[in-house]
């Protein structure tokens, strides 16, 4: 508590509380690590490339952690119905991911059966991926939703068999020692250059069924989903955070 | 407390609480709104147009709010030095707002001083603009920061002269009848593609010196800044959330 | 960017931001204004008296707001079964309220049928009122739980018979003006001096069956509920912070 | 996605959603533990009494770890001026803290000089015990203020000589293994049975010159602060939470 040091170096009164010295309010440390950006939606100097059209080597069976079965054509990644969802071999916690998507342009079935995939962050929390374009089915579980909890702001959708983008800010789940939730997941969902959730608190797994719970775990593979529909992906690349 | 009906219905025992049905669990109500997005970064359907290349007719002087005087010329506007900060007739609360900038290419000056303007939400939170491509300075002060607040994730700058972008998606402060602030705004920023600030808790307005303080306010103008620098601007639109 | 003046008045070298004059983080306004604490658990000097042993004077049904039907007798007020629940003439928004209950001395009935009654803040979100001293129920509906929503932290219960208090801090939640909450209502309660709720977040009105959810409104009474047992409330006072 | 079962059982319309039945809402696990209740401010069943009036056991020197060497009379803990702060030798994380005080009735000193003393909560953040009782300073630093970042609600103090009790609701901060803040502390303080502060937010070590800052760190003791006054404290416990 030497403030007689200061009263002399501060002839200023106190009252005039806003001469304070920009200096002060300066943060020069850490400087910010460079990053190269990408020309449109190509990936950044430091995104991890997912798929960029022509391998499934980033990604595995998520039934077994077999080979990948999937079908690669036209540098895009095709669910082959029945053969499981993928799954990356890398486990990430949170993330900027970009994922682009496309839902069959040839329309079959109707609601949640129609065009239907989906993007599992850390394995377990679901953004929706469906044809939502004139496809009426709940609300949250159209495309965008946050599976069963939030739904889209609004419905960005593209026809069907159009490629449309997810830009996903992605901050996970962090728990106490004792499995605690400390922090719930949070969720920035941009559809196609629309903002579509903001900042959304995921409450637990998304379930078909009853209320989402929390399960402690760690970092978790990025899983996209075969719900028995031909949805395709391509462009796919994530940023740790 | 009518328990006696649901005891009938419920012949499943409730000890198996995962034999919810899946129907509890929909939501219907309200259905998303359709929005026609914009093919690569073009505005969608909702999105206010507040430059699109030619005219200056959504923004005036910020001094007084007289016409604005900053230079039309080959699809950009150019701050005029001097002639002040221009912002929008328009004023908005929560917000997607799509900008893109570039410091001039002929570089001039260092720090703070070179390339300098920024965006201010609600006329008050400013994501700094600042040619940082190479050129040092406070890192809470450089291009992508929250002034003085909040510094980027990352450097994701492009060099002087190249067109950059900003996403911004903007949730303006919430205040209490009495002043007191309910819900401080919160900012993420996507600088060229590239995440730089995620759900940033704005912590008042953005001061050259002194702490940040909240003033209760409305909604605002989305207001750029005339550092003395010719900085430039193009495609701006807006959504409101 | 008047920066001359500081750089004479700081001959301090910036790097040392340990220097920062211990006035400049003193904040004198506002002036906190006095407040005379009770002694024990009597009313400090700004708190409303809402029930001092005597007189039903600041309560009314909840029905119909007609005159209050509770027993007034031995310095408490003792639920008049079939009566309904009683309500606070004042409205409030958050507050700390401090009030005791007695659950029947003479036990009769079981789980939620034993001792049971409620303090409703704002009319909507009840902190369960039950004789859990050896009386097993769902742990989201004992006493001291969010009614099913948060269950207590501990079971601090006192035996049937015996005076018990709640000591609760609320803060209501907040709506926009398209009804959206912006912040939820979160409740601190201390039940027989042992902290059971810390700043549990409400999830919408406590609901028996569905989940909860918000409506919007503004000041609410404090309800205490006529839920068919002959439970006692006394020394009841409230603060508006 | 076995729906079919689903759609057998439910007859029931999904329409009537309000049909939920109340047991799905039930929580049975875990079951709160019992805790007896202290008489008044007497400790609880499963508090720790750290200061009984007796002993400084619990207690040693902060400078060194030490033997305690404050004085020990008439039931209360005294400072013994320029002997030092006083720590817990256990260490503690989220904690309910029940704390009494006193300033000497002999009054000296004036503003921060007067009958200063602070509870560290994990010996970094505090909790501001001064004379306040017509003594003007800065208002985020009195009596029951976070000191210099959260000035109380109210004025609560008794006169000097008087005992005053603190009941303290703390939940420490945790931190990524990267040091991030993932959630800051926040606390609740109770100031002789009135409500001073609600859920606030620290924002770092409480310092004398400059901004808070967070540095990671795990469980801590609480300390009493030898600021050169003779405050006493008495009936000091705490529980784990």
């Amino acid at each position: 508590m030497k403030r007689i040091v200061y009263l002399l170096l501060f002839v200023v009164p106190v009252a005039t509380a806003q001469e304070w010295p920009p200096e002060l309010t300066e943060v020069w440390d850490p400087e910010p690590r460079m990053v190269t950006p990408g020309d449109g939606t190509a990936p950044p100097s430091d995104a991890i490339v997912l798929f960029d059209g022509t391998s499934l080597d980033a990604w595995e069976s998520a039934r077994d952690g077999s080979a990948a079965k999937w079908i690669v054509a036209d540098g895009a990644m095709t669910v082959a119905p029945r053969t499981g969802d993928l799954r990356t071999k890398e486990r990430f916690g949170d993330i900027q991911l970009h994922i682009e998507f496309r839902t069959p342009a040839e329309v079959s079935g109707e609601g949640q059966g129609r065009g239907n995939s989906g993007v599992f962050l850390q394995g377990r929390y679901e953004v929706q991926v469906l044809d939502s374009y004139g496809n009426r089915t709940y609300s949250n579980g159209q495309v965008a939703s946050i599976y069963k909890q939030h739904l889209p702001m609004v419905n960005a959708a593209r026809p069907p068999g159009a490629w449309q983008t997810y830009d996903i800010f992605y901050r996970a789940p962090v728990f106490a020692p004792d499995g605690e939730v400390v922090r719930k997941a949070t969720v920035t969902v941009v559809h196609n250059g629309v903002l579509v959730q903001l900042d959304a608190e995921i409450q637990g797994g998304t379930t078909y069924t009853g209320l989402p719970k929390y399960e402690p775990h760690g970092d978790g593979p990025i899983e996209l989903q075969d719900h028995g529909n031909p949805v395709s992906y391509r462009n796919v690349w994530v940023r740790r955070l």
